[in-house]
C-alpha cells in the first residue's frame, strides 16, 4: 500500500510536528526556562500522559473533561483520559507519593497536554507547556513567587515588553456570592465576566431576575481593570468578607511585585478570570503585542490537593511555550533589538563535514573523534565520489559551518597523524609520528579555503 | 467528590511517574545522549503524540498496530493511534515535509511511545526512547555508524560492560525463501526464530510440510551465534542471493567496527529478529548483565519510506531510557566502579536556603538574585517564625545543601549590603554602604556554623 493524496492531509491538524531549526529553538528554551526554575529551588517531575479518567475528573471541571480526549483501556476496560492538564497530576503526586515531605514543595514540568479543538478553530491540541507548582504556602510571598518567576523567565528568554493581568478569585466570587447562583449559573456568568461580554451578562443576569444593585455590582467587574488606583474603586464595590480579604491579598501581592521592581509590568483586571475551576485567589495572566492570547498563567488553588486527600494550600503557573516561540521570533524577526537578542548568531545544523578516501580512515576517525570530545558538531563521510563541489552545495543547504578534507593528494601516508593525538581522546594507541600531515577546510557560507597542518588546525580549536 | 482507596490503585501500571530524583537522573541521561548525537551531526525533531491511523499503518506491522492505543477524533471521525514507535513518523517527516533535502538526513529524537501491555506482566505502556535514523545513505559504513553511536553513547554515560548482537534480516529472511512461506507463516517463523524456540519452529515446519533439508536450514539459524567464527559456519548455510548479500554486508560492517576498536562488544547472532516488520538489512540488540530484555536496537529498513511516496534506504536505533537507566543504577550501585562512574556526588534539590526577617527582605532578596545569577539554586523564606532548627531538619529531608540566615540579631540597618551588589546583578540601583553586613551559613549535613561577611561569602562563590 502506497500513501496517495498530499502531505498535508496526513497529519491531524493542531498536533505538534517541529523540523530541526524548530526545535533547535524549542529545545534552547526550554532549556533556559528549566535552568531558572531549578535556581529557584523547583525539581522537575514526569507525570504520566494518561491515566484513570474518574481519578484525574476529581481535579477539574466539566468544561475541560469534555475537551479531553478519552478510550478505553483494554487491559482493565476503564476509562482513561490523556490529560488536558498537569496541575490536577501534580496535585495527586504531591498529596500521594509525596506526602509527608516538609512543605512547601516546589516542582516543575515539562510536558505536553491534549485538548480537542474543532478543526477549523485553528488551534493547537496537543500543547506544550513548561510550568511550577508551590505547594503548601498559603501567603503573598508564594503567590509573588509565582508572578517574579514568570517575569524573570520572560526577561531571561529575552521578551522585553509584556504585561502581567493580575486577578483575585476570592473577589471575584465574593461579588457574585449575593445573588447565590447555582453552580452551573455562576459558571456562565463567570464566563461572560471573563470575555468582558457586557450586554451577554447583563441579559443573563436580567433572565436569573437578578436584581439591579447586584446586577450593577456584577457588571461593574467589568471595568475593573488598570493601575494601582483600581484598588480603591474596587474597595467600594461590595463589602462581602471574600471580597475584603481577596483585596487586602491582592494588595499585598502588589506591594511585594513593586519592591522587586515589577511595577511596570503589571495591571490589575478584578475581571479577569482563569479557564479552570480550580483556582481560588490571585490569579495571573502574561500578554505581549502581537500574539491575540495570553502566554500563560496561573495562581492560587487552596483546595485542589484535598481532593487527592491531603489538604493544602497551593499556587502555581505554566506557560504556554508555542506561544512563547512566537512571541520570541516577533522580537528576534525585529531590526532593532532583534539581532541583539538573538546575538545575530546564524542557525546551523554541523560544525564540520569532514571527507576523506578509504586511505585516511584511520586518521579522518581520529580527527572525527577528537573534534567531537572539543564538543564539535561532525559528520564523516568515507570516501566524496561526486567531488567536493557537491558537497559544497549540499552542505551549504543543510547549515553546515565548514567542510574538512583529510588525505588528498600524494600523501605518502595518509594516516599518520601528529603525535598528541592522545592528548584529544583519540583511540589509536602509539602509531607513527608524521609532522608534515595537513588537511584543507573550506568555509561553507564563503568558500574560502585553508591549508594546515592536522596539529596547528586542532590547536586552533583547543580551548586555552 | 474525595479519593477513596490507595495511591497504588490511582495510575494505570506502567505509565510514567518520576519523582524529582528519578526525573534528575533521567534528564542527565537525555542532556548527555542529545549531546551525542549532536556532535555526531543529528538534528532532533518533534513529532505528533497521535496521529491518523491509516496515515500511521503504512509504516508498521500488524502485531505492533494490535498492541497501540486508538480513540475516534471527535472533529474528523477518524482513527488517531497514540503513537507505539517512532521511524514511522521520521520517515513520514523524511519522505514528505524534509522531501528535497540533500541527503542523508540526520534526524534524532527524545519521546515516548505507548504499547498495550497486558496488567500482570508489570511493563511500561508508556516507553521512553531516544534515537536517531539516518536517511539515504545506503552503504556499511552507514549501518556501522549506528552501532559505534550506540556504543559511545553507552560508554558515555558510565556503562562498561556490555554486548552488542549483530544480526542480518537479508540472510536470516535468505533462508526461510526457498520454502516459500505465506506472508503469516513467515512472521510465525520468523518470531520462533527470534526466540529461539527449537521445537516449536521444528513442529512448526513440519505441519507446514517443509521439507527436511530446508528444516534443518531453518533450524540451524538458531546455532549462528558466537564471535568471528559464525561467518564461516553461514556461508555453508545457503546459496541463496539473499544470503550471499545479507553476509557479505555483515562482514563490511563487522570489519569497521573493529578497526573503530570495539569487537570486544560484538556477537553475531544470525537467528536475532527485531521485533518491527520494517527491517531489512543489518540489525542490531544492545544487552547488559541483570536486564532482561534489550536496551536498545535498530537497524536498516530500506522499504519504509517508499511507503511514504520518496524511497530512500535507511538505518536507525533507540534507546530504552528507562532500562538505560536501571542498568546505570546497577552500576552506580556496585561499590568499585560505580562510586567513579557517579562521581561520589550526592543528589541535592537546593544549594541554599535563606531565611530572614521581613526588615532584611531587601538584602535577601539581592543576595538571591545573586546567588542564582551566579547559577546556584536558591529557596528564599521571608520570615522563620518556627525557628532554624524546624528549618535544619526539614532542609535535611529536602535535600539542601546550606541554609543561610540574613539580618539577625542586633544589625542597626539590616538591608544595607556592600558596595558591589551591582557586580553580582542585584536589581537594587545605589544603595548605601555597609562593609559591616554579615550572614550566618550552616552546613545541612554536617550541622556546622560559620558568619561572615556578606562581600566575603560572595567572593568566596565567585568564579575566578
Amino acid at each position: 500500500m502506497r500513501l496517495s493524496g498530499k502531505p498535508k492531509t496526513m497529519i491531524p491538524k493542531g498536533v505538534a510536528t517541529f523540523l530541526p531549526e524548530g526545535t533547535s529553538r524549542r529545545r534552547a528554551i526550554e532549556r533556559t526556562i528549566l535552568s531558572i526554575f531549578s535556581q529557584w529551588g523547583y525539581q522537575e517531575v514526569i507525570t504520566p500522559i494518561f491515566e484513570y479518567l474518574d481519578v484525574f475528573s476529581l481535579g477539574v471541571g466539566e468544561e475541560l473533561l469534555n475537551r479531553a480526549y478519552k478510550f478505553v483501556d483494554r487491559a482493565t476496560g476503564r476509562i482513561m483520559v490523556l490529560r488536558p492538564d498537569v496541575t490536577p497530576q501534580i496535585a495527586r503526586i504531591a498529596a500521594t507519593l509525596l506526602n509527608g515531605q516538609p512543605l512547601p514543595l516546589r516542582l516543575c514540568y515539562s510536558a505536553n497536554v491534549f485538548r480537542h479543538e474543532e478543526e477549523h478553530a485553528g488551534r493547537e491540541r496537543e500543547i506544550f507547556q513548561i510550568g511550577g507548582e508551590l505547594i503548601g504556602a498559603s501567603d503573598a510571598e508564594a503567590d509573588a513567587e509565582m508572578i517574579i518567576l514568570a517575569i524573570e523567565v520572560l526577561q531571561k528568554l529575552g521578551l522585553r515588553s509584556f504585561k502581567i493581568a493580575l486577578g483575585q478569585m476570592a473577589f471575584t466570587r465574593g461579588v457574585l456570592r449575593p445573588f447565590e447562583p447555582s453552580p452551573e449559573l455562576f459558571k456562565k456568568v463567570l464566563h461572560s465576566v471573563g470575555k468582558k461580554e457586557a450586554s451577554k451578562l447583563e441579559e443573563l443576569l436580567k433572565q436569573e431576575k437578578v436584581g439591579p444593585k447586584v446586577r450593577k455590582q456584577v457588571l461593574s467587574l467589568l471595568n475593573l481593570f488598570g493601575g494601582e488606583e483600581v484598588f480603591k474603586r474596587a474597595a467600594t464595590l461590595s463589602d462581602h468578607p471574600s471580597c475584603r480579604d481577596g483585596l487586602k491579598r491582592l494588595k499585598e501581592v502588589y506591594t511585594i511585585l513593586k519592591r522587586a521592581g515589577h511595577q511596570d509590568h503589571l495591571l490589575i483586571d478584578l475581571g479577569e478570570v482563569r479557564g479552570f475551576d480550580y483556582y481560588t485567589g490571585t490569579i495571573f495572566e502574561v500578554f505581549t503585542e502581537g500574539v491575540g492570547s495570553e502566554l500563560g498563567g496561573g495562581g492560587r488553588y487552596d483546595h485542589l490537593l484535598e481532593k487527592f486527600g491531603a489538604p493544602s494550600a497551593s499556587t502555581g503557573f505554566a506557560l504556554h511555550i508555542e506561544r512563547v516561540q512566537w512571541a520570541l521570533e516577533k522580537v528576534f524577526n525585529s531590526p532593532g533589538d532583534g539581532a541583539a537578542a538573538r546575538g545575530d548568531v546564524e542557525y546551523s545544523s554541523v560544525d564540520f563535514l569532514i571527507l576523506h578516501p578509504e586511505t585516511a580512515a584511520q586518521r579522518a576517525m581520529a580527527l572525527t573523534h577528537q573534534l567531537r570530545n572539543l564538543g564539535f558538531r561532525v559528520i564523516r563521510k568515507n570516501g566524496y565520489e561526486k567531488g567536493i563541489d557537491s558537497y559544497l552545495a549540499n552542505a551549504r543547504k543543510q547549515h553546515i559551518r565548514k567542510i574538512l578534507v583529510v588525505g588528498e593528494g600524494k600523501d605518502p601516508d595518509p594516516n599518520k597523524i601528529g603525535p598528541s593525538a592522545e592528548d584529544y581522546g583519540a583511540p589509536l594507541g602509539g602509531r607513527n609520528v608524521n609532522h608534515g600531515a595537513s588537511l584543507r577546510s573550506i568555509d561553507v557560507r564563503t568558500g574560502l579555503e585553508k591549508i594546515e597542518k592536522h596539529q596547528d588546525f586542532l590547536e586552533r580549536l583547543r580551548p586555552n
